[in-house]
């Protein structure tokens, strides 16, 4: 089973993405993102992101009950069905979901981050948290009858409350809990970059302790990503694919060796 | 079973409504529609519906790429999926889905409607269409396994389109595919009402042959709604009850009365 990861970024070429996986033979799970569309969503609502920082330099969005609006109107709105709509288009019987449909992806609310404002520190709950389990059943129910799963935030709760949870982490707990044998992951860059400004610089293979030490010298949201690559890497068995989402052709290229793969020795 | 369609209004009590539903020993379905998030959206995005009135007088929204982004936040995102947060805090296993997502409601997409602009007649084709099958194998087998589905639109038409549709037709082919008992449609007034200034007017019990004598007199959207009802009572066998959605108890009331009840002899 392959988890393909799909950025949100503008860039991504959704339709060549789906053309590709209408093409495989293995049954394929879609988790995606949709930055570029909240962004662009949140601007024209004029309703500004606020993005916080921990005391342990993490950096996240602060989710009020307005991001969790915005969070359903371009993840579980408008990108999810667009997805769902091509995929139907491909001949992909794609059903989308967000975490909090049928508990698919269940968390727990943060308690509360230590962040820093105005060099002061002080602690902040919103509504985000991790994710912590998968309902795997109907997973495995709606692929063992042909449906592909296309997931995206937000998750659920113990209380059933609807939180925001970074797409990585997501990933994560799919990939270990469905048995997952390649994660890909299509972004707005060649592969992992040893230079983030040097497109040229691609990594070819990497190892988890690669990674490990990446994430000792990344910041913010970057370090918080690699975190969950270690962890992918570590409790489970896939290997991940971090490959180029803005070809013409950018499953097939993957699969065929393009971008940066990880995994065990 | 009963298939629960809870109008898009301002007014209508979600809360209440899901509360009631959690408290039901039945299988319940849910079709929802997002009227007041649709328009409230579009005026903040600043972008209007067009409606046009066909030759025969039909009136409707003119649905183009952007009307359809529009229905995917605000039917299918935001409205849905805190449908879905509601259920979920009340125990109810829902699963948010529109018609896109495992075909559950295929639809034929309009050839084009002979619309009245200016004194003159013109043929205008749109992403509009009507429901012509559900994906029942789909529906049941989530309700088999305790899950909720709660629908809207888009529905998807033959060559895998994302089109707009009214959700009263999508009522009536579900209703009739999963052979529903009971119809209970949740609106912004207390029933169907004789003189629609009167909310004291509501008619108690209604026959197929009365919606007819009205659906002849009813003009816009009315006589479409009337329309609707009246093929979902004369191609199936439930019984229909039209009630009060912004009560405390808007399920508990009608199944014990309230509204009107609309069935055969």
């Amino acid at each position: 089973m392959i988890l393909v990861k799909i950025g949100g970024g503008e860039t991504i070429n959704l339709s060549a993405i789906v053309a590709d996986l209408a093409e495989l033979r293995e049954a394929v799970l879609i988790v995606h993102g949709a930055n570029a569309t909240r962004d662009h969503l949140a601007s024209k609502l004029n309703m500004p992101k606020t993005v916080i920082t921990s005391a342990s330099g993490h950096s996240s969005v602060y989710s009020d009950g307005n991001a969790i609006d915005l969070l359903m109107m371009a993840y579980a709105g408008l990108r999810n069905k667009r997805i769902v709509e091509l995929c139907q288009q491909h001949g992909i019987n794609a059903v989308g979901l967000t975490g909090l449909d049928g508990r698919v992806v269940q968390g727990r609310r943060n308690t509360g981050i230590r962040a820093r404002e105005n060099g002061r520190t002080k602690v902040v709950r919103d509504l985000s948290g991790k994710p912590v389990s998968a309902n795997v059943e109907l997973l495995r129910l709606l692929m063992e009858r042909g449906y592909t799963p296309v997931l995206t935030v937000p998750i659920v709760d113990e209380t059933g409350v609807a939180i925001n949870s970074e797409n990585d982490d997501i990933v994560r707990v799919i990939a270990n809990e469905c048995r997952v044998d390649t994660v890909l992951q299509l972004i707005e860059a060649p592969g992992f970059l040893k230079d983030a400004a040097d497109p040229e610089s691609v990594i070819r293979v990497m190892k988890p302790c690669d990674i490990q030490e990446w994430e000792a010298r990344a910041e913010g949201r970057m370090k918080r990503k690699l975190m969950a690559l270690r962890l992918l890497l570590t409790e489970g068995s896939a290997r991940v694919i971090i490959a180029d989402g803005r070809t013409e052709h950018p499953v097939r290229d993957a699969l065929g060796g393009a971008g940066t793969v990880v995994r065990e020795g």
